[in-house]
């Protein structure tokens, strides 16, 4: 059984089906507030969409300006495989512009729901029909592809919505589209709209998640005969954005066994987008979030030691990333033990008990448990004393209207040193008066740097964490502090005395 | 039509249909990576879960040490509504530590595909339906509610479910969910599994989001015949997390006219499980994101303006929610127009006009258009000049290992200004002289102060956004630097001049 909705009548069979992608992370993605790509941006992105066999890139909307035309003529000087559209509303002029950008076709919007048609554009079911004809025949002459799109499309009369889409077709449309615009819909009113759309012609699916059933929405289209699916990368959109393209790139490979794009490239997509555009992706996230691959808790971590499968329903490769296995107040045995080995260490039975409990105690205050805090509860437990090789004495940081200016006294090695350093801020300027301290020692490599957002007050305490990396060494760090300098630089000092203990070579000051 | 999939023999319609949700915040929530909650945070969000009319509140896993223990205690004592109940392993000395926390009732886990029981626990099918017998009537002698998990069900060899779960029921089971442990299931596995199920007696759902269908799996289960799903608020777990409890009750709510919890509460206990967790929200997180009822650009702020539900599924009072509209690169002159009005300000045609195209370029640039940004925009166009009361100067702040202090020179309604402060790190203690330099008139509110996360490098930029009002005006401020006391400080003195432009009154320091 491959098909999404058992013996309903307007299903098909999802094995072997050809389906492809429509991104519109740079129009319809860049809708929600507070992103704005600029056209090298929004080019980077394309060419990954291309490289990851992205069928169809919507680009933009040649109407919202000058800026955006040049953005998507950037693009469309790409010679990507895949096509290159512009949205368009109903309007000639819209077309025009879009022609300027020299796109291969448009993703023409007219309205389709009574509350679109009357109240949003002021006209009529015929006079709907008659200008979609009319701007169908006109891109075709011109030599586009034209995808007609009846906005919000879900909450039409479906009478209307068929007779509207009918004449599309016969005025030359290659496809037609039925928007679940606001997220309204149900699967059953998708199904129930692309059982009829569908014997149309070729249909495409375009849904919003304000239900929290985009994905299952575009599944449903497709098992009734749509072939191209609009989404975009981290499901960014208007509202609760659009579907995600990796979300339902995984549930028809992993679910249904149809293929469509490259999903080993999906989280470096999924990162790209989310540096490019600022918005954050939750840890929880499907597919591209932070803990996607994490396991914590003691059951399921010893679960996936046994078994990879165990506790995944995929691994992560599938999706260009790997597994990770952290501690926390849920720890059990086994991932302690696999934590250790990582260092190198190893402990007695009854060491990795009170090791357990301890790391256990330590996520019990809410703190998640890095790769230092293992190694000092690890250090006390087995009576091991940790000779630190760089500590913090002092630290004074000065910024504010001047150059951000700072110095450190470290203890290197049993020897005072004092350093100082500028940068572009506090922080910066404290970690160049490490590294300065430091010299060549200080040449591990700055992995990660991350501070969760901060909310709430003026005197929230800053979490700092920190990966850092020496050959083939790692080591993570976490530092909280009111003031964000200071705990940066403890952090970052941590980090470097513990890459250091394996060390034998002295630490050489720049002097 | 309300049936979820249309004419499948499983399904049954979903009108008054009488569904309830377990609550599993507290328990699979809080194993995700990082998290840990104190048991009076608990207990908060427990008060809060039982208001909105949760029916049962898994509190925690009684087996995991002392300290969860306690926990489970803590929400015992506090005599609700809601059930709260304890997970337990398939081993006696669980139900007994549930006990001991004076639980309503247990969520029993057994193994049930065949990974799990036999490389996971290394059992028999045979052994596994003895065990899980003995310990329902161990648990039912003892006077609990008892619900059976068969974990990985939706792995699991059906016959064998089946035997297992018509087991559980002969021993004297409430109830029993097949969970989708790794977020595996398609809707039509999980159609397939409930339909013989829901056969043997009450059922639960319990699903995960790997593949972004959680809430359709959830949904589909409870159309074949379950009357309890299991969730989280915010969607918070393992991996890509549980199914988000706010999300199945809007697509129940709003999609088949199914009530289940108080909705209203909805955006408060996302907020709650936010702050207490510290796992942040998506800003097009579903139902609880900051941009779910958000809307920037000018074809939906527009349609918007006309009618509320253009391009809105339901009302965001529904969730107990309020619409914004903000302005950006796509704003149109519907939304700067009623943006201006807030502000008490209007504008001629062709002011208008300006003003929105540089409000677009403004958007271009990647930025926020903020209440301050708009205003200054105004200014120019219109020719008004606006006279600063409140000018930053200087700014000096230190700290590290001495107390936090900073100094700031203002120019006040054109006369200067010094002040110091000290606080818990250099923006406090630079908030603290700005406050000390105004006295009275820094009265005003600080309603947000927001730092996007941090990742990169240590000299990244810092954008912090600050909301304040005074008596019935706010104003939205924002300011860059890749010093965050700078950043602050800017925000903070432009919002306390926009606030007081409109008074008369002198600005009065504390001396």
């Amino acid at each position: 059984m491959t098909t999404l909705f058992g013996d309903h009548p307007a299903t098909a069979p999802l094995e072997d089906r050809d389906v492809q992608f429509l991104d519109t992370t740079l129009r319809d993605g860049e809708q929600a507030p507070g992103i704005s790509l600029t056209p090298a941006e929004k080019a980077e992105i394309a060419m990954a969409l291309d490289e990851a066999n992205v069928a169809v890139i919507e680009a933009g909307s040649a109407c919202t300006g000058p800026g955006e035309r040049e953005t998507i003529s950037r693009v469309t000087d790409l010679g990507l495989d895949a096509r290159v559209t512009s949205f368009t509303r109903g309007v000639k002029n819209d077309i025009d512009l879009a022609l300027d950008c020299d796109v291969d076709g448009i993703n023409l919007v007219v309205p389709a729901s009574d509350r679109h048609v009357e109240r949003k554009v002021n006209t009529t079911h015929d006079e709907t029909v008659e200008t979609t004809v009319e701007l169908v025949e006109y891109a075709k002459d011109h030599g586009l592809w034209v995808e007609v799109l009846g906005e919000d499309g879900s909450r039409a009369d479906l009478d209307f919505l068929e007779e509207l889409m009918r004449a599309a077709f016969d005025a030359g449309a290659d496809r037609v589209c039925a928007p679940d615009t606001v997220g309204h819909a149900t699967p059953d009113r998708m199904l129930e709209i692309y059982a009829r759309l569908s014997k149309l012609g070729p249909t495409s699916m375009h849904t919003h998640d304000d239900l929290g059933l985009a994905v299952t929405n575009a599944l449903v289209g497709v098992a009734a005969g749509a072939d191209l699916v609009h989404g975009t990368i981290n499901g960014i959109g208007e509202r609760a954005g659009n579907v995600a393209i990796e979300e339902v790139a995984i549930a028809l490979d992993h679910g249904y066994g149809v293929e469509t794009v490259d999903t080993e490239m999906l989280y470096d997509l999924g990162q790209l987008v989310a540096a490019k555009t600022g918005v954050p992706l939750a840890p929880n996230k499907a597919v591209v979030g932070e803990n996607a691959f994490t396991h914590e808790s003691g059951i399921h971590t010893d679960g996936t030691l046994k078994d990879d499968a165990m506790y995944e329903p995929y691994p992560p490769e599938k999706v260009g990333r790997t597994r990770r296995l952290v501690l926390g107040k849920h720890a059990g045995r086994a991932g302690v033990e696999a934590a250790l080995a990582e260092h190198d260490l190893e402990a007695s039975e009854d060491e990795l008990a009170e090791i357990v409990s301890r790391v256990k105690r330590l996520g019990d205050r809410g703190k998640r448990v890095t790769d230092a805090d293992l190694l000092t509860i690890a250090e006390e437990v087995q009576g091991r004393e940790h000779e630190r090789r760089v500590e913090l004495v002092d630290l004074t940081a000065a910024s504010g209207s001047g150059t951000p200016t700072a110095s450190v006294r470290l203890e290197v090695d049993g020897e005072e040193r004092v350093a100082s350093g500028t940068g572009s801020g506090p922080v910066d300027a404290a970690i160049a008066a490490v590294k300065s301290a430091l010299g060549s020692a200080s040449n591990a490599q700055l992995e990660s740097y991350h501070v969760d957002a901060i909310t709430g007050g003026t005197d929230a305490v800053v979490t700092v964490e920190v990966e850092m990396s020496s050959g083939d060494r790692t080591v993570t760090v976490a530092a909280s502090d009111s003031d964000i300098t200071t705990a940066s630089v403890r952090a970052m000092v941590d980090a470097l005395d513990r890459l250091l203990a394996d060390v034998d070579t002295p630490v050489l000051s720049d002097d």
